[in-house]
C-alpha cells in the first residue's frame, strides 16, 4: 500500500469533524463523542509516521467552540489532553497553538506552546487547542509587522499545508489556519470523524498526487 | 426554478478556473481561453440581480497570476477591462479591489478602487484585480491596527462570503479573500469556466440550502 504513493503531501491538516452527531447517532449524548477521537487520531499519526510525511496539524478546538454547552468544551479540552499526553509518550516534535492567555486554554498544555521534541524526532506535530483565527492574524498587528506576512502570524511555525482533509461531510474551513491553508488542497471525507478508516486516508492521499501544484502561480 | 429556493447566500464568491484549458482543449492558444470567460459572467451576473442576491466577487486575477507570459497576462487583463466595462452600463455598485499601485494594475479600473454605483443599486459586484492575499492581510500591518481584523485588512469593504463556487475542477482557494472565506462552504463544478452552465450554478445553490450555518460555533 504505502509503496503506491508517487508524491505525498509534505503537511496535512486534519480537521476531525463530526464527533458529536456520531455521538447521536449511537444514541450516547454529545458530548461523550470527542473520546472516540482520539483513537482515530492515533492510527493517523502512525500511519503518517510509516509513510515518512514530516508535519500533520491536527484542530482540536477553537474559542469558537467553546461557546458551546460547559459538558462539551470539558470534553474537547479533556480530549486533547488525553491525546497530548499519548503524544508526549511516542516519536514526535509536538507544538500546541492556540490563546493560551485565555482560561478556555488547559494549562496541562501550557509546556507544549512551545515546541517539545519527545522520542526520535522523526515528525512535526502541531495541535490547534483554543485556536482562533482572529487571534492568529491579529498578532502581527498587536505585536509590530515582521518582514514576511507568515512572520507576523501567532501560528508562525507552523509551515504551509499542502492538503486538508476533512472528515464530516462539510466542506469548509471553520477558521483553520488561513494563512497556512492558502494554496492547500480540500479533500473531503463524508463519514464522521469517529468513523475514521485508514482507506478515507489513501483515498485522500491518491487524489492529492493527482493534483498540479501552481501555488496560485 | 428561482421560486424554488428557500435560503439563499447574501455574498457568493466566483472563481472562474479553466480558461486556459479550455482553450487548449479547443485547439486556442491558452491567452484565447480570457475572452470566453467573459459572456459567463454576465449569465451569471443577471441571475443572481433575478433572485436577489445582494453581493457577488468576482476573482479576475492576482499578483501571482501575472508571473505567467506577458501575452496571456495581457489577455486576462484585457478581459477584466471590458467585463468592468459592460458592468458600467448596467444595474451594479461596483468595486475593484486588487494592488493599485502596481503597474500590473490596469489603468482603465482606477476609477473603480472606490464603490461606484452604476443604473439602479441592485447589487454590490467586487471584482478582484491584481489581488494578492499578502497585500491585503499586510494592510494593516503598514496602516496600523484597526479595532476589527476586518477593517484593518485592504479588503475591508468586501463582506463575509457564504458560499464560494469554484469553476475548473480545482478543490483550493489559491488565496482567494483569505478573510472573508473564514467560514464559506465551497462548491466545485467540474467543468471549466468558459463551459458555464446555469444548471450548475443552481445545483451549488440547491447544495448550499442543505448545509448547516455554525460561524465555527
Amino acid at each position: 500500500m504505502i509503496s503506491k504513493f508517487k508524491r505525498l503531501p509534505k503537511h496535512i491538516g486534519i480537521i476531525p469533524d463530526g464527533n458529536r452527531r456520531w455521538a447521536q447517532l449511537h444514541n450516547l449524548p454529545k458530548h461523550a463523542g470527542y473520546d472516540y477521537g482520539i483513537k482515530p487520531g492515533f492510527t493517523l499519526y502512525e500511519t503518517c509516521l510509516e509513510l515518512g510525511i514530516p508535519e500533520v496539524t491536527f484542530y482540536g478546538f477553537t474559542q469558537d467552540n467553546t461557546k458551546r454547552p460547559a459538558v462539551q468544551k470539558q470534553a474537547f479540552q479533556k480530549a486533547c489532553v488525553d491525546a497530548v499526553n499519548i503524544l508526549a509518550n511516542r516519536d514526535a516534535s509536538l507544538l500546541v497553538i492556540g490563546n493560551s492567555a485565555s482560561p478556555q486554554f488547559p494549562k496541562e498544555l501550557l509546556p507544549f506552546t512551545s515546541r517539545q521534541t519527545f522520542g526520535r524526532d522523526l515528525i512535526k506535530i502541531n495541535f490547534l487547542v483554543n485556536y482562533s483565527w482572529k487571534w492568529d492574524l491579529s498578532y502581527g498587528l498587536n505585536n509590530g509587522p515582521a518582514q514576511d506576512l507568515h512572520e507576523s502570524i501567532a501560528s508562525k511555525d507552523i509551515s504551509r499545508i499542502d492538503l486538508i482533509i476533512r472528515w464530516g461531510g462539510r466542506r469548509r474551513l471553520s477558521g483553520f489556519l488561513p494563512v497556512q491553508s492558502i494554496y492547500a488542497d480540500f479533500y473531503i471525507v463524508d463519514e464522521l470523524w469517529p468513523d475514521f478508516q485508514l482507506d478515507q486516508f489513501y483515498e485522500a492521499l491518491r487524489w492529492y498526487e493527482t493534483q498540479d501544484i501552481t501555488l496560485g502561480g
